[in-house]
């Protein structure tokens, strides 16, 4: 275990088998930087293209196709004093006929103050908008996919990429279906702030100095991101419509209790029906993420444990 | 003024312009009985047929079309020891190939203990399975919609209705558009638990008792059911896919904020794009509920107030 | 069998248990009008209100839930000499960024002159528009949905209703579900000419002369509305999105070949697989339609036939 | 103008900017071959892996971004006696409630004789199944796309790829928007016969001899496919679910009238809405495939000309 610290100088727009920028062992901690979801870094200046630029990728030794990639967010911290967001609803969260009548306003982009300190932001129009809180979330992250494809960091898929789900923050836990050897983790796309569904199609938009750990847990099934943190277990499914995602992240979960950790079907799926939870990620990218999500206290209630085929610590309540 | 008590003798499965059973002033308090979704009440006695027969239709004085019903849910009181669920996830959540492979678990139905003073709820069998707390919810009310139209109680719509929503709890307020004179207010399919979504088709199905009061906002736009309380506002709606849905309740929130109270487009978007959550109703009937909701203190801090128009009281923090 | 002619003096916008207009026998040929999708008539008198005004409930004799109505278009002969459509693409059908920009063109409704002997149509503007061939075509047509509801005239579902697909033309055999006892069948909204899925939110609306003769099959499983002629069979499907108008039209097709014609589930599967024809009905109503379609010839060549129940004539090549 | 020969060696799984395999010049024409979508030849060796291995990709000189590329489909001749297909219904087109209660058939692929000398195809099992007619086309095909992206041939897309629709045909000319120098053209995943959204999952799945010639438009405005020959234009839009395909092709049809072409918007929307058509291509890919199709003799009476950016040689009649 050893801390790593990676300063990147360049970046990728896709997720794929590209030349790894690090070779990390399972156990250690890198601390590194991202730059915007415009390319722009900590000092302001654009030095990558659109759309979402990557740190990475980083090399996990150990990690093999089936096996689980482990990645702990210890740190998301924005690194400068601005952030931006775009200022009207998408169309996608919009009806057409009020859409249609919708002025545009201008400028197309709003600058927000972050006060990464305090863990503040604002509209940067002095004293016409309030303090928010802070709340730093990694929008698009993610492993190399199978079959040779580079998928593009405007969207999400089984292997991770841009969900901009407000769940990835300090303190959470990522888990992705390793498909090439040595996982290939990406980063970048930091918000210092998203509502659910990010439907201005942008959170507050700011380069970060990220820390995280990496692990591997061997021979799991995997199939779409998994996330824990002490009191949550959950699954990142992504496509369109909304529906799909939501069948995507709701088997996986089924998957998880009843397929690989052996618990009786229809013990899970009464526990599931009356306990479950749901979070929007995102409505805005070319695919939908949905989370399906369980308290690990109620697990413990029912006598599930996820962690019993040792794809994360056990619960300690 | 009154306290109307009504013992319901029938029911309908439809919403629709029924003949009112109950004439009401604005303020009046209601304490009735709501059957469970297939019919059965309180002594266990099956009075009415599927699906979710609703008790009603209540007639507010005054109600108009474009004005907007307001009825507090005061307490829904679960009064029967046992209520049931179906135990395996719906089609609807899952992928098609894992739903092809997935056994019919038998029985259908599951039965609950349900006891509503301790405020708990547990599967009726013994030890294996922990006790719950309870939160019992309407899922379908709602008003006589437009156009002669006799709307079926599985589905929601503008009108209210199968929403399966599980903030409409004690507390809550709801506001919906009246198409008809008289608004004509139905209830039922009370659920003493339900997870997000209700995945597995069901809530915890009961009987109960409900006590509700009603009042008249004149002239105001509601096109989708809203609802507040002491915390939140939001707005429900209903259809398929989930994205449709989605954004009825999106552009509903900012009609109610931008063209109603007259809140500037670029502020209110700005707000609601750092700001949103998104709670899913159900993704199982024939419609899909979502809802959009908002912080009423994130409100204040953005100098908008929601209860401009008088639909509602303002914020006092 | 006798032939009734019959002049409508009132209208409904909803397909419910309304009271019958007329009491038909197996057999019968019925001559009626129908008014126009805003209710305007042959003299061009508004006679009845939006949407989609109704003609009938027609009764037949011997009609039980469970039974086929059959309903065979002998005639729509639109009744004047002018129509009118939308004239701009709906939000529907548009990418939403495309959307946004467009202008709204005015008037918002264009005037089409109707040359029903000559069996042309052209936009009323002069020398500027070509004539078209003519394809009249019942947009909402159906029989009374089951429970007591009462569907609003501008959607389509299992009982029919507003599916607006150009082949319910002359010449076809339309077959509904009955629900309630004789039927009840409402028809109106002739479309002198439209493309597939109503694309600008309307065909071109006219007032029509319709002619046609109903009969009953006794116990059958219709779940969805059917329908052919000497060339094809076809089931026409309705919901959002179109995926799943398209599920319910393509099971509809497999129920029938499979599990009420008792052939091979294998076999049925391997001819519609690589024979199979859908058509867009429309993608603008409340629910849209996707029509499943197979070529009679065809099914003649795999030795399946589909009037095997009874539900229709045999092929005769 | 050469005739290029070009038998393939090696083939890709993905459509990216990988290395070319041959260079060609505007007016070339190429014979190759293309294995089948498991990656099987016309001597029954399986010389690739899944899914829909690529021949190519070709590159175009002087194709540029901005350009479209033009493939004129001379011929597609499977090459081999014997094809495959599914023989179970898609669970993208079944109610999940049916979905839930089918068997599955084994074996899981059928084979079929392809007599292609006579142009006719059978399911391979003696006597039991008739002769059809073959009606070939290429279900996979395209150029590389933007920003590196390399693209899974199991999806289509803007770049075109898997939209499986059978109306890419011989006699059919392609059009794809160019995001690569070169343009890097990819084809292969040949069915000998294919019904409307591929709904089993696949055509009949065969090796081919394929001849076809290339070309260069410059700077024209290509956001998806586009096809026509002698009698149709059309364009294939490719997403989830096919609400939003539709909306692709729909405005890639308005764009090209309308904003490429210069006619007035409403008397395109007029036209369009009263004499479109909509092709299914495939609801089974990850992405499904919707086309829309205008007849080249309706244009012309409308005074549209698509040919007058020179994108498409002139309709003669």
């Amino acid at each position: 275990m050893a801390l790593v610290e990676y300063a990147p100088s360049r970046w990728f727009n896709t997720i794929g088998t590209h030349e790894p920028v690090c070779h990390l062992k399972p156990g250690d901690v890198v601390r590194t930087r991202t730059v915007d979801a415009g390319g722009t870094d900590h000092r302001g200046e654009t030095v990558a293209g659109r759309p979402n630029p990557m740190t990475g990728p980083f090399h996990v030794e150990g990690a093999e196709p089936g096996d689980a990639l482990v990645m702990h967010l210890i740190a998301i911290r924005p690194d400068r004093s601005t952030g931006w967001t775009r200022n009207i609803l998408a169309g996608d969260v919009l009806d057409p006929d009020y859409l249609q009548g919708l002025p545009v306003p201008s400028p197309a982009l709003t600058v927000w103050d972050v006060d990464a300190a305090a863990g503040l932001v604002r509209v940067s129009d002095g004293e016409a908008f309030p303090w928010q809180s802070m709340d730093p979330m990694l929008g698009c992250f993610g492993v190399a996919p199978a079959g040779g494809e580079a998928i593009s960091t405007a969207t999400p898929g089984p292997h991770g990429g841009n969900m901009d789900y407000r769940g990835w923050r300090d303190g959470v836990t990522a888990l992705f279906p390793v498909s090439v050897p040595g996982a290939l983790l990406y980063l970048g796309d930091v918000h210092a702030l998203q509502g659910d569904g990010e439907i201005v199609g942008t959170g507050i938009e700011i380069s970060a100095e990220v820390e995280f750990s990496v692990d591997v847990v061997k021979n799991q099934g995997l199939r779409w991101p998994r996330g824990y943190n002490d009191t949550d277990i959950f699954v990142a499914g992504s496509a369109r419509p909304l529906d799909q995602a939501t069948r995507h992240a709701t088997t996986e979960v089924s998957r998880w209790l009843v397929d690989e950790c052996g618990y009786d079907l229809e013990r899970v799926h009464l526990m599931m029906g009356q306990q479950v939870r749901y979070d929007l990620g995102n409505i805005y990218d070319p695919a939908y993420t949905m989370v399906c999500r369980l308290s690990r206290a109620m697990l413990a209630d029912w006598n599930l444990d996820p962690s019993r085929t040792g794809l994360l610590p056990a619960y300690t309540g």
